[in-house]
């Protein structure tokens, strides 16, 4: 399964070790993870993916690979500009959202609507309160994959 | 400047009659009101655009203009799905949000990520506590679409 | 219906001035221009349907409208870069292609792919070889119009 | 580097003979392969890849990875339709055309104007004629795959 892994350009440190658990415990699950491929939670994603042996899927919003993270082992370079995020949500089985900023909001957003299960891990507390019953909490990294294998398989 | 307006497909009644009114006076001043094409908050404001003479486009997910509401007097199949919420936010010049789903969401989002002025009318509160800041909050019709004018122009 | 008239961003002048005659065309038939939106073939015919009264649709590949040329009423910049010529096909009821370079194939291809009719107006006669019994050939503006008016009805 | 094999999804048994051989040597070269992830040259590309130890990307038009063949190791269901046919030829390094239908030609026409090397094997005489210039021509597969990755790398 692919399992999306959404999240800002810019992580906190708590973010980019969340997300880097997540990639790795999706690699070692022998899942494969997609993502945006740029910096932030998605650089720590891969990293963990790439660490835990896995194959990490970079869906880029630009016309060349060079913007991809240098974990990036397969960069889709689109040349869709933010119309990617829409393919991040319908390729995924399902996604983990670590964080909020407007780019991983939409991508959310764009996954409920399209009936995908979204786990949050470690997001703001506004999020809470307008996705509650439509995204699943998780408590850590490890219960995150759990709960996307789970829900997305 | 063509003026997104997006909203749910399944509008309760004051979200159709804000709807209506705000397409109506896209249209009167001579403005171009674009929209995803389909039902409830869609259907409205295009109703109200095409009777204050205007013209309305539709940017559709599916294959065939035929999903098109009646009101589209320039209906685009795109046949993108969901992605299609992308180009409605990126041909805009500006964006009056009324009422909030899931789709709704993902284009604010979409929006705003494009440094795009969004503003809403009769949105749920959750909205106005972590969009603070990134939205025009409106009171009216009038209201809305004179800030988006003046936002995006 | 939509009418897309697809061709190269530098026209030469006969097939400028058989895209200013197919843009009046379809706009004194009451139908709606569709195009790229650029200059050369998609211009002229542009130009061809405001003097006829027209609307005409550009499909922009980039980020904002400044990229229209001026005869375009309804600017839709799609940020998609080249996918968008997939939309100008979904998009159209019936295709008109005036001369032939490399993004004007991409779409015939797109189109016969989507079983869209395509109609050629002084086309390169290799395109006349491989694409026999997919493309309807035409003698004249008037010819071409009639009969993507015809097909695509 | 991706390369891209493109070609019809019914292949006759040379050009799912060349195809298989050429995914073969893409993975064995230590490449990726992209492709639209269906039936006929794509699934015979993936067959050789996989064989040869290598990663097959299948970018998919609909909304399900279930459309893929059974050797497509990472499936990204777009749902874009054929305008997915766009991000295959923007991803991709260098491209493989093997025979010729209109999806393959709306790949080769796009791959040509984004600046892609496109490498023809086994193609109709008809596009010999319009794409001399454009399109490089292989005898066989060791030359295709050989002149592909020196024209993408």
């Amino acid at each position: 399964m692919l399992i999306a892994v959404i999240g800002v350009a810019e992580a906190i440190p708590q973010e980019a070790a969340y997300a880097e658990a997540v990639g790795r415990l999706i690699a070692e699950g022998g899942h494969t993870l997609i993502c945006g491929g740029r910096g932030g939670v998605m650089a720590a994603a891969c990293r963990g993916a790439v660490e835990g042996g896995g194959i990490t899927v970079g869906i880029l919003p630009g016309d060349s690979p060079d913007g991809a993270n240098p974990w990036v082992t397969v960069p889709i370079a689109t040349g869709l500009g933010e119309a990617r995020n829409a393919i991040i949500t319908r390729a995924a089985g399902a996604l983990i959202a670590i964080g909020t900023g407007w780019g991983t909001l939409s991508e959310i957003a764009l996954a409920v609507k399209m009936g995908k299960p979204v786990v949050a891990l470690g997001s703001a507390p506004f999020l809470a309160d307008f996705a509650a019953g439509a995204v699943i909490w998780a408590e850590s990294p490890d219960d995150a994959v759990r709960q996307a294998i789970a829900a997305g398989g």
